[in-house]
């Protein structure tokens, strides 16, 4: 049933994934031709959210084994590993790259042929695909249950289906929430500077017809503060044993809504857990000044200004109310189990 | 010698004003020819700041005198009146600028001829103007002994010079710092939607060689958990006895400065106090939504997307540690005396 749901990446002779860096204005596949490419369209953000790039990652390797000339399994298997890399170190700080790429190339280097380690690597990038597709469900079955009928939640960035192979964290709750019956709505952060939360959050709850509202970031504390939000969910790009990583502005809501005694919820898969490390052994990735600095071919800051353009924060767990997973829901500091 | 400081609004021959809508770009005069387009450059925010709107204010009546075909004072009085009005209603929350608006009327009413109507209108304006720049210095002395050498201050939207009509408040008191010796460094907020912290306060503080650094709101609150800001100082819109009215975000801020335990500072002239009423009185101006939804002709939004864009947001006084008057540093509840 899941699988005529439209797809944020997909297999279909070549890899194809939605172009998001084109949205709002214009809603297209893209194919990628080689892993170059995909590296490129990963940290220009044409695919991103983390469960989108799990799919990515291991999308990447039944490419690069597609596009591979060698002659035999061990060179294949050679040639894969230095496009793992390339792939791990296009994003460093979602964890689902490095699991999706780590979990097909696992699989692919079983094979004895170059055929069967193709068609290995395929069939593991499928599975992750539907299988995304499926946990997100169970993500929003679970977390649905948590908001009533009639209740304004807050969300920043987007953690819907573009985010995802399909369905969605953070808004696959609402979405569930709504296909369950319960007039839910949502404020929409803009999320500086690459507005995906304008540019992709309100737009897939406009095409759904969940009532949506636009903010910039800024705007969440006021709103709190008139006790217009009820709840705030986002998503996660990598949870460890201390900490929700996500979208820089993350860590700002959750402060607000403690303060204003709204529960904060993060809604991911087991795949975006990291029990390995705690919050101090995490890099968070720092993108180009230019990103703040000019927008359309307009300068909105002094040239050679100083800029820190940090990707993500982190939220330490005991601002998290709930953490919403396929498995279901856990308060810290209860995690999920392995 | 605080008159050859460079001014961002005055008089010659005509009303001049620095259009901060072109900035960083370009640092150009703007010559205003009537009362129609004074509200317009205030709309649009070429001329924008609390304690500059207060100056263009009382400069709006010095225009409409100047620019009056009245055959008599009474005649006169009655077309200021109108010209007040419009411009009154241009920012409402704004309270400085009804201040400015309402000190020149009141004294060029008093004048018994069309001349000398016109000269009190104008004396008046220049008076407010010069005690402005005094005014700033004294705001600026007061708070510098707050900041200590080697701090690094937060500020959000521009509260520098081109907010006032020279030194600035919130910046006039990181200035004055600055000229004492202290080696202090700002984290300036960018400000969505219109970017007045990217814009003009990251100008100003490189044009001064005070080390700026820009991020978007945002990311205050994850700098605030490194332990990367020692105080947070902003100005004010408007202040009620129980709220400060700032730029929207100015209540995220000041939440997380005391979730941090970190000061956190208003800098502002008695005439920002409004002791008349209470943050239930004050309507907050809500903005054009196309702010939010557009950029340099880049659609950042799917068209017909609700959004809610208002200009101010009220910080109650129990989170402001300090209020930086000209008469001196006040802890709320103590207030300065009227």
């Amino acid at each position: 049933m899941h699988s005529t749901e439209p797809r944020t990446i997909w297999w279909d002779e070549g890899l194809w994934l939605i172009d998001q860096t084109q949205l709002p204005e214009r809603y297209i596949p893209l194919k990628i031709e080689s892993i170059r490419q995909l590296v490129a369209a990963i940290k220009s953000l044409s695919v991103r959210g983390a469960p989108a790039l799990g799919a990515a990652g291991a999308y990447s390797i039944a490419l690069a084994a597609e596009r591979s000339h060698a002659g035999n399994a061990f060179d294949m298997i050679a040639e894969l590993e230095v496009a793992a890399d390339m792939i791990r170190r296009s994003r460093p700080t979602a964890i689902n790259l490095s699991w999706g790429v780590d979990r097909a190339l696992r699989e692919a280097s079983e094979g004895e042929s170059i055929d069967e380690i193709r068609e290995r690597a395929l069939r593991s990038a499928e599975e992750i695909a539907e299988e995304d597709i499926r946990i997100n469900h169970a993500i929003g079955r679970n977390g649905a249950k948590l908001l009533e009928d009639g209740e304004t939640i807050l969300t920043h960035c987007n953690a819907g289906r573009l985010a995802c192979v399909g369905w969605g964290t953070a808004l696959g709750v609402v979405r569930s929430a709504a296909e369950l019956g319960k007039r839910v709505q949502v404020f929409a952060c803009e999320t500086r500077p690459l507005h995906q939360g304008s540019r992709l959050t309100a737009w897939e709850l406009k095409e759904d017809g969940i009532p949506v509202t636009l903010i910039c970031e800024s705007m969440s504390g006021s709103l709190m503060r008139k006790a217009r939000i009820d709840k705030v969910i986002v998503g996660a790009d990598r949870i460890t044993r201390d900490a929700v990583f996500n979208k820089i502005g993350t860590y700002n809501h959750a402060v607000l809504a403690k303060h204003h005694k709204i529960p904060f919820y993060v809604a991911a898969p087991l795949s975006t857990f990291d029990r390995m490390n705690g919050e101090e052994e995490i890099i968070i990735e720092e993108r180009d000044p230019e990103e703040i600095c000019t927008l359309g071919g307009v300068r909105l800051a002094p040239l050679g200004v100083d800029v820190y353009n940090p990707a993500f924060d982190a939220t330490p767990l005991d601002l998290v109310s709930a953490l919403i997973t396929e498995k279901g829901v856990f308060r810290p500091p209860l995690m999920p189990p392995i």
